[in-house]
C-alpha cells in the first residue's frame, strides 16, 4: 500500500536511504531552487517519475501547507523486528528508544529525529493507541524516520521482557523516578522508555523498568514537553558514551566506532 | 490591553504568579473535574469573575480546540529589562536563554518551558521578526511563561554586548561550532543563544558569541528541532552546575569544574 509523504528533507532522505518504492514525486511549479534540484537529480538517477503540479494540488493531497512544495506517493515504511534492531548495534552497547504511546505525530517525529542524532540502534513503538509513521511524522522527523530502524510491537511490556532477556537494561523516564537521569551510567546495553504526553508510563510498563529516572525541574512547571525530555535523556546517553570512548581510545581490543576512527585520522 | 490565554496549566500558573490582571475566566459548561475546580477556587479567592459558557464560544475566542475547556481574558504579560533579569540570579552564576528569532509559537513555548525547568534567570527575545508571548505560547509553555522573566529587546546583537560587559559569557549554538556543547564549563555566568528554525544564528549575532558549540549528530539528519536542541544545552548547563554543587557543597570559595567533581567521586 502507498502513502503520501512530503517535505524537502523527508523526501530527500527517503530517496537516499532506499527504504521505499516510489510511485512518483510531485513538485509545485513555483519551486525551482537548488534544494529541489538535488531531489530531481536523485529521481532521474533512480528512474522515478516526476510531475510538476499546481501548489494547490499538493495542499490537497497532503492536507497541510507545510509541504514545502514537494510530495511523493511511495510504499509505506517497512518496520523492523526487535531482533533486527538489536543486531544493528552501532556502538559498543545497544541503545534503543521505546515509546509507550506517544500520540502527537509532531512529538513522535521530533523524537525519531533526536534518536537518529543521538545514534540509537532503533526506535520501538506500539501498534495501537499511538501515532504511527505517517507523512506528518516523516516530515516532523526531517526524514530521520527513513534512516532509523523502527519496530512496531503488539505489547510494549512484553517487548521490555524480551529486551531484558537479551541483557538490555530498561531505563524508564518517570516523574516519580528517584534518580536524576544523569546519575545512571549508560555505558551498558540500554533502552530508554518514554510515556505518552501528560500521562507518563503505563503502570505495567513502569513496573517492567529496571530503573526509573526523572529530570530535575527547577521552576514552576512539573514536566517538559515529551520530545524535549526524550532528547535530553538520549543525549545524556550519547554524552557519557563519547566521554568513555575519549577516556580509553587506544585500547586495541576495543571496537572502534567510526567517530573514534575519524577523530584519530584528524589527529 | 488585554489578550486571550487558554489551557489548564497556562491559566493555573497565571493565577498563581499574579503577573496579570484578569478581566474574567470562562469555563466550558461540560468541564466539571477537579483540575478546573482548583482554578475556580483560585478565582474565588482573588475575586475574579468566572463565566460558564458553551465550548463553542471558547473555540471561537481562542481560535483553536486545544484550550481544554478554559480561557481567560487578562492583561498582557509584562516584560522585564535585561538588568532585572540579571539581578534575578537564582544560582551562583547567571543563566540566560537568548532566542535570536524563533518563529514558531510552539517552539517558543517549549523553549520557555525547558528554560523554566532548567532554572534560568530569564529568557531574551527580539521585538521583531519572531514570535511574541501569545496565548499559543503561554499554552505551549504549560504556563512557564508566567513564571520566567522574559525580556523583549530591540536588538539581540547589542544585548549580547551588554551581557558581555556584565561578565556574562555568550555561548552560541551553531552547526559550525567546533566544540561539542558538553565541552564547555558552564560554571560561569552564561547566556545560551539559539537561532531561528532551520536558519541558525544571524551572522552579526554569531560574531558576537564568545564561543560556538554544536550538538554531535550521529545519524542522517543535520540538526535537531530547535526546542529539543535548546533543551539539551540548557540541561547540560544545569547538570554541570548540579555536579559542581554536589562536589563542593561546603567550599564557597573554590570553583569546582565538573571534570574535577567527577574525578573526585570516582576516587
Amino acid at each position: 500500500m502507498s502513502e503520501v509523504i512530503y517535505g524537502i528533507h523527508a523526501i530527500g532522505e527517503a530517496l537516499k536511504r532506499g527504504g521505499r518504492r516510489f510511485d512518483y514525486v510531485a513538485v509545485s511549479r513555483d519551486r525551482t531552487d537548488n534544494r529541489v534540484q538535488s531531489i530531481l537529480d536523485d529521481c532521474r538517477g533512480q528512474g522515478i517519475n516526476v510531475r510538476f503540479v499546481p501548489r494547490e494540488d499538493i495542499d490537497r493531497a497532503t492536507r497541510t501547507n507545510t509541504h514545502q512544495g514537494i510530495m511523493a506517493v511511495a510504499s509505506r515504511k517497512e518496520y523492523s523486528g526487535i531482533e533486527d534492531v538489536l543486531q544493528e548495534k552501532k556502538g559498543k552497547f545497544n541503545f534503543l528508544l521505546v515509546l509507550d504511546g506517544v500520540e502527537d505525530p509532531h512529538n513522535l517525529g521530533a523524537l525519531i529525529r533526536s534518536a537518529d542524532g543521538a545514534g540509537v540502534d532503533g526506535v520501538v513503538i506500539p501498534e495501537r493507541r499511538a501515532a504511527g509513521i505517517t507523512g506528518t511524522v516523516v516530515k516532523a522527523s526531517a526524514g530521520a524516520s527513513e534512516n532509523v530502524s523502527i519496530a512496531r510491537v503488539v505489547n510494549i511490556a512484553r517487548t521490555l521482557d524480551e529486551l531484558k532477556e537479551q541483557n538490555v537494561w530498561v531505563v524508564g523516564l518517570d516523574e516519580r523516578g528517584e534518580k536524576s537521569y544523569d546519575e545512571v551510567d549508560y555505558n551498558m546495553n540500554c533502552a530508554v522508555v518514554l510515556g505518552a504526553e501528560g500521562k507518563g508510563l503505563h503502570d505495567l510498563v513502569r513496573r517492567k523498568c529496571d530503573m526509573l529516572v526523572s529530570i530535575p525541574m527547577m521552576g514552576a512547571v512539573e514536566s517538559l514537553n515529551v520530545s524535549v525530555a526524550g532528547g535530553i535523556v538520549l543525549y545524556e546517553v550519547q554524552r557519557q558514551r563519547r566521554q568513555a570512548q575519549k577516556a580509553a581510545p587506544q585500547k586495541a581490543t576495543q571496537k572502534a566506532s567510526p567517530k573514534a576512527a575519524k577523530k584519530r585520522r584528524e589527529e
